[in-house]
């Protein structure tokens, strides 16, 4: 027999039982506010027709996995969540009650270059509203994502909002063509990493003419928050109004949502890449640990289901990286914590062998994470295999035990040991 | 712009929030279980090096989705979450502790024929025991599925059990070689849906001699149940008293977990067709509804790492196939419902707006899931929409309510209205 190398794929990864265990409820505290906040869940499937994600995702495209399925069709494997959801609504358009809200987590893949902490395969848990453009459907999916943070312990967040019409209206007060839009919103994308020159020298390459520059430049240097709303009206003239009323809008009403103001910031630099969006667009950085970038993001995209239909849908949504999200907590000691077992029987006599199963089906059958060690082994193992799970209690009868009803409970973290009657024994494990 | 179909793959389906919900309370109860029985949680990639996969599903290796990745690797998509699980062990076996118990709860995909209720990406529910041979731990992957299907209320399950060394034993018994055992397995594989008489001639067809062809004959006419178990010893001899042995642990054990002795049958026609079962194979039929088929099947696989790391580990699991389950609960009316919303507070008003968001926030932050309707129109559309999310209340309020602090509180079933004074509404609803 050959031998095969058992190794997982490069930018590829398992997740042991301790670290996903933590993930699960990570996943679990996103859920629970994502239905609280009338979310329900949408699964579409890993695998679509390439041409249904092609020419959504810019120069990433390149990243897709695609291939030729057995029977000839062109699939490709999902980049994301959001174009899977408007290929849906377009396909059920005409069944769906509206506004249609709905999550999703679910893995993604992309065939980027394998760095610390991205991988080619990772989860990504979505929020969308689709079929109003309210303002307050674009607090919500904001709010919503401030209710998980907190409830994880993370409360240093900041929201910082834009609106990809700004850029529009830019253009256009710039007198620039439409190609070169693209060109001015994915080099402002870029601010934040390489600065204010780089950009322009990178738009002056590209061949922006220099009058633009100079009002690019100004536009990159008002700053952010209240100060920057302000001034955009001053330095780019009353056609800026109506967005930036949108923008007072929606940030009065996050602060409605519960969302403190000093975790709002508007930040003319948000650009966000993709080319779908079409309104308010948002990141989510971390006070004190700015170097994360943005552990969730989204915006508004009017126009995702275009291709499909041949007419607009108004969705506005929100995704939460969950690796970069678990990697905060983990850096912060607030990973959840959770046995991946309570109890141990230990397990002494081979005689007993039956007991001992019905102690440990009387325990899980009570509620209680219970294991039994399978073999009359020393208990220096046991106690090890015990450990190695988490459990906090080790259960223990031999014959006199049996006899008299009654077992021995040790507690592994104090090492106490005391008398339990068999049938209090899950009452008195659950206290 | 031209226009692209909206599509799912064929194979491939969505599930849409009430059904998908329903989804995850089974997948919850699964989960519950498997935690309480000490299985933990692991997590591997949708993707594999494809000779991992590679020789271990016998004819139906042809169902894999492969393809070569922009890196020039061959890549496989997981066909089941058995063969990841036995890389992982050899990729990591010693730095693991043993028992190794863990679940896995996702998709997998085969490109098989699509039919009614079969589909190319399915979830599969999977709980293993790696590194013992215990015959406990052999009971306790099967009991643990019976808790689960008593909680989802199918009680009517039958595990039939059968051991794959009893081939082995039936094999060299008849003197024939390794070769021809594959081919006995797997005809034997079919008596249900095909019969007696025809596993017969199609052995015939592929060489197996006539004197072999009335032994198994007389095995697959012993029946089922405690009498063929005493039948194989009477009718092959005493070399099966130790594997005939076993068998009568497994299911002593079993009933000591719990499991009805009504609901365990010793079936000496179940084989499993995967190549790699070694010892206790199990299917699970349910006694009104045997045309499901089996809806949780495993057994035990002592020597599937042995191809990676040249030595063998002994390992026993389980598989639930969630469609089949959900279609079983779907036609007993037993599915779990539950609201995409509880409450929708109405929008009357758009000079209300903020105090609308602070009512629906307030009620989140309370637990309960609610929804604000987002703008002031029609209270026909808005409780339309109510009804489409399940909600079974709705919230009323205008200038003269907002003015005496409370809200109308309609219950949309009964239609009866009352008013409840703000600041006790998570209260109220809550009852």
């Amino acid at each position: 027999m050959t031998s095969i190398e058992p190794k997982t794929l490069k930018g590829f990864r398992d997740y042991l039982p301790k670290e996903q265990l933590a993930r699960q409820t990570i996943f679990a505290a996103i859920q629970k506010w994502f239905e609280l906040y009338g979310f329900a869940p949408l699964s579409t499937p890993a695998l679509e027709y390439k041409e249904i994600l092609m020419k959504k995702y810019g120069e990433d495209e390149k990243l897709l996995y695609s291939f030729t399925d057995n029977g000839g069709r062109e699939v490709a494997m999902r980049y994301d969540l959001t174009v899977p959801l408007a290929r849906f609504i377009a396909e059920n358009q005409n069944t769906l009650t509206y506004p249609f809200k709905r999550y999703q987590i679910a893995p993604v893949w992309r065939a980027d270059k394998p760095q610390k902490g991205r991988f080619r395969e990772f989860y990504q848990c979505d929020i969308d509203t689709v079929g109003t453009d309210s303002f307050v459907a674009d607090a919500e999916v904001v709010a919503c994502v401030g209710k998980i943070l907190a409830e994880l312990g993370v409360t240093d967040y900041e929201f910082r909002i834009n609106d990809r019409r700004i850029f529009t209206g830019l253009v256009s007060v710039l007198g620039l063509a439409e190609e070169q839009m693209v060109l001015v919103i994915r080099a402002i994308d870029k601010v934040k990493k390489i600065g204010v020159e780089s950009v322009i020298s990178s738009l002056k390459e590209q061949g922006i003419p220099g009058g633009a520059l100079d009002k690019i430049k100004m536009y990159l240097s008002l700053g952010e928050g209240a100060g920057a709303l302000d001034g955009i009206v001053k330095t780019l003239g009353t056609d800026f109004q109506t967005v930036i009323d949108r923008v007072k809008e929606l940030i009065v009403s996050l602060q409605a949502m519960g969302v403190p103001a000093g975790n709002i910031v508007f930040d003319p630099s948000i650009a966000r890449g993709l080319d779908y969006y079409t309104g308010m667009v948002v990141e989510t950085t971390l006070k004190n640990n700015p170097e994360y970038g943005s552990i969730a993001s989204g915006g508004r995209y009017d126009n995702l289901v275009d291709e499909f239909l041949g007419q607009s849908i108004p969705a506005v949504g929100i995704s939460i990286g969950i690796d970069r999200l678990f990697e905060v907590l983990s850096e912060r000691g607030l990973l959840p914590e959770a046995a991946l077992a309570e109890v141990l029987v230990l397990n002494q006599d081979a005689a007993l062998q039956a007991d001992y199963i019905s102690l440990v089906t009387q325990l899980r059958d009570g509620g209680i994470k219970a294991e039994l060690y399978y073999e009359a082994t020393k208990f220096d193992k046991q106690f090890k295999y015990a450990e190695s799970k988490g459990a906090r209690w080790a259960v223990i009868m031999g014959e006199v035990e049996k006899a008299s009803g009654k077992v021995q409970v040790k507690n592994l973290q104090s090492r106490e040991q005391q008398e339990v009657v068999i049938s209090e024994l899950v009452t008195f494990l659950k206290k």
